[in-house]
């Protein structure tokens, strides 16, 4: 039976609610990112939720609905948008301060985003990132700091070292392959994002999903073609020859050359069929390529050096963040466990993260250029996977119900005496409560089980009125749920039973709750 | 110089940047809260920042921009919304929910909400609220919890006893007013929301100010005049009795009689020259007004029988709440003291918080009442009032900047050094940082100012090849700070530049700079 004069009591698509369990967890994490963030001498800041749209720019991944990817509404004349990301409002924020900040200038900051992009499983409109940036520092130390910063607080938050890569590239490089197949130039600026945004979908569509995209498109399971960026065959074959690995040298610090994948340090890696050989060579000019080569040289030199080994942090030439904005180093935080999900297949959660160098954002709002470097956590994927290995981090979130105490009297003068009960229990720190509903003694106790308490506390006439002075009845929840299942034949059933449930006298009330919350 | 193709730096009016130390202390203020709601057996949960328009309803206090004091946007066909307060949400959440839900539901949350109104000075179009929220007890036993809580929390907070008051009255017994006046019914319902806004300016209009918006308007001091509930002088005479107190009676539980304000329990408070005499006395009947009356005493009796005395909650007849969707009690917390401000005038901060029933909120989504009580905090009203009196629970979030590593050569093998030293100083939980900009020692030191860091380390060749092993150079930059002020004639001036700046082996450097750290 429905009221047509009733209100649909639902959220729009693609929002959720949060309860205690997933806010406790989160709260948990990110307090353990931002102790590691501060570590590093990074402090808090944060922009509001609202910007001038022209603020934000358009640097939006993915607007598979065009001019609709940022919620926005005018206010008087002007535009205003809630923020789609914390990076383009981090720009705003520094060329606003930008006399008074100390420079480099190290920020982090969790905060929600926005996204009005069709919402499908598990993609919201509305999603957690954390935040880390440099901004005023040029040198690829701080890039190296980043990803050293980055494989510290997954450690800290118990993923163990082996099961994550803080994986590195260059836009640089990769925006000479763009150039080798004729994409250079503002004018290929769209085509060149396009194509950005086909290889950054390799881990979701595996190599023949990225070729479609490279080519002329994409129909996906549900039907929805999403046009490609057009390239030739044999421009395609250049681009998916990176992915390969294909390429046919090593590189390391001493001789300017940078070593991709896994191969061991000086070894050649295999040359693919379609491989690009020889482009990525960093040569002695000063030309965009072989100054990314360099960079990530660098990088590479300054994380080893600091005793990170190709195992938590390396460079990967897969790696190329769907954001245009981005113009060199880009990293991404890769999760390489897999765990067995609910229905027995293997999950992965592949990438919790990433970000890279912007020099140009924060130029959008001044006349001069301004270095920076971030990366930003996906808060929900990453916590998925905390759960999925049973973190101790995110474990600890999953917290008891408060002690019960129930009202089976309602006149005055019982309620008071209820209300001393829990006041006492709450002047020790013991999270507490008054049942305030209706119903009887079960009702109240099926209250208790949902709210997950282990605690409930009971005083009717029979123990106000006790002979030796008033008492209270303690109910372990927990024990009490166990009795209930075990046989009476059980050799210790009785002891089971005296200690689910027992009178002591109130002036006890405290020590014994206490007793039963610490079993 | 301004380059007309750079976009502006700026946020549009109403909205903030908040930096290290207004989230620092925020932070510690709301994990205080939620320790005083736990302990009361109330749990998190929070609801996404959109909504649909309709779940939202049209609660708006003060829409000075008339349809305009949500911001809203269009979504396919239907209306979305941010949300202006957590109420709303909180009613959706329930009966979406409902089933499932433990009942009484008792929870909390804090979040940003927006409102799309005229911005002014202190007064941003997004803000934090904390509430907390009892559905499904319809018993004043939770509006009573909801008060003690909320007095609890204050002094958790380090507000003294004395310096605030929860203030509690009942919107029936206000009604029963409203109908007196001729102000009763569904068609007046616009005129009584009128001219509750205007009691609930008093403390900011004080009396002449509400006597003009409860007759033809007034006009501010910006000139903006605002339409006033167009009683005549009888009436408003009647309502403006309320407020000065002036009722020739007090009540108790024991005769159904209320006591209003602080007159000694039994005394008669005097008769103001406009009273509204004997319209507020609680009968027999059964009507709204003496249904009102009944649960005001029984929540002061059951407050009072908690220990709870009149200097921490009382009932008093100015308090009305400038929302539509109460139904019963209101409430209001009001800090009493008073500091003085910067220009040496007194500053008062009134009102930090309020609340109260909202009996038909989730009624709108389900087809049968739902009792709800709930109080909402205004986050940075009562932060500035922590600040103001220097309570401990915010100082604590002044902390000073992380330790900075000098990087005097910028050579590969020295900053692998520098980044060992920084290493070892986060290894031992001392957050620190390695300098990463341009500019010699100077422009280093001078950042490590900005960043209100104690301690800087240095090492250049001096300390790197001293004769008996590397070592470092270790600056107390407070200390350093007062040296130079000082003159050098001070007896103690030698031992004191000797404990500013010191050398000392490198296997020394984390005990070292923890020593200062400690003074």
């Amino acid at each position: 039976m429905t009221d047509a004069s009733l209100v649909r009591a639902a959220l729009p698509r693609g929002f959720a609610d949060r309860d205690q369990t997933d806010i406790a967890a989160a709260d948990a994490m990110m307090a353990k990112i931002r102790e590691v963030y501060a570590l590093y001498g990074f402090e808090a800041v944060e922009t509001p939720f609202v910007e001038f749209t022209e603020a934000l720019g358009k640097f939006l991944p993915d607007q598979d609905r065009p001019n609709e990817g940022v919620f926005s509404f005018k206010d008087d004349e002007e535009w205003l948008s809630l923020r789609y990301d914390l990076t383009a409002p981090l720009a705003r924020y520094v060329a606003e301060n930008y006399d008074r900040l100390p420079k480099p200038y190290r920020s982090y900051r969790a905060g929600w985003v926005f996204r009005n992009e069709k919402p499908g499983p598990g993609r919201f409109r509305q999603f957690m990132q954390f935040d880390a940036d440099t901004v005023g520092a040029a040198s690829p130390a701080a890039d190296a700091e980043i990803c050293m910063m980055a494989a510290d607080c997954l450690e800290a938050l118990g993923i163990k070292r082996g099961d994550y890569v803080i994986k590195v590239n260059n836009r640089k490089v990769l925006d000479g392959v763009m150039e080798a197949i004729g994409l250079g130039g503002d004018s290929n600026a769209g085509r060149r994002l396009t194509v950005l945004r086909a290889i950054d979908k390799l881990d979701r569509l595996g190599p023949e999903g990225v070729r479609a995209l490279l080519g002329a498109g994409r129909k996906d399971e549900s039907g929805d073609f999403t046009k490609g960026a057009g390239l030739d065959e044999v421009s395609i074959e250049q681009v998916l020859g990176i992915l390969n690995g294909g390429l046919d040298f090593v590189a390391n610090p001493n001789d300017g050359r940078v070593k991709f994948g896994d191969g061991v340090e000086g070894e050649k890696i295999p040359t693919g069929d379609n491989n690009i050989a020889g482009s990525y060579r960093a040569g002695d000019g000063d030309g965009d390529q072989n100054q990314g080569l360099k960079e990530l040289a660098e990088i590479e030199a300054l994380v080893r050096g600091a005793g990170y080994g190709s195992d938590r942090i390396r460079v990967d030439p897969s790696v190329v963040r769907g954001l245009e904005y981005y113009t060199g180093p880009v990293f991404e935080a890769e999760l390489t466990f897999e765990v067995t999900g609910e229905d027995g297949k293997p999950i992965r959660f592949g990438s919790v993260g990433g970000g890279g160098r912007y020099d140009g954002l924060v130029a959008r709002f001044r006349s001069e250029p301004v270095p920076a470097t971030g990366f930003s956590i996906g808060v929900s994927r990453l916590l998925a996977a905390l759960r999925a290995i049973q973190s101790p981090i995110v474990a600890a979130a999953e917290s008891a119900g408060p002690v019960v105490v129930l009202a089976l009297d309602r006149d005055q003068k019982s309620m008071a005496n209820y209300q001393r009960l829990v006041a006492a229990l709450r002047g020790a720190g013991i999270a507490s409560e008054l049942y305030l509903g209706q119903g009887g003694m079960n009702a109240q106790l099926k209250y208790a089980d949902k709210r997950r308490s282990r605690v409930a506390v009971i005083q009717g006439s029979n123990e106000r009125d006790a002979p030796g002075g008033p008492q209270v009845t303690i109910r372990d929840l927990k024990l009490g749920a166990e009795l209930a299942k075990a046989t009476k034949d059980r050799a210790d059933y009785l002891e089971l039973r005296q200690r689910a449930q027992f009178a002591a006298p109130v002036a006890d009330l405290v020590a014994r709750v206490r007793e039963v919350l610490a079993r």
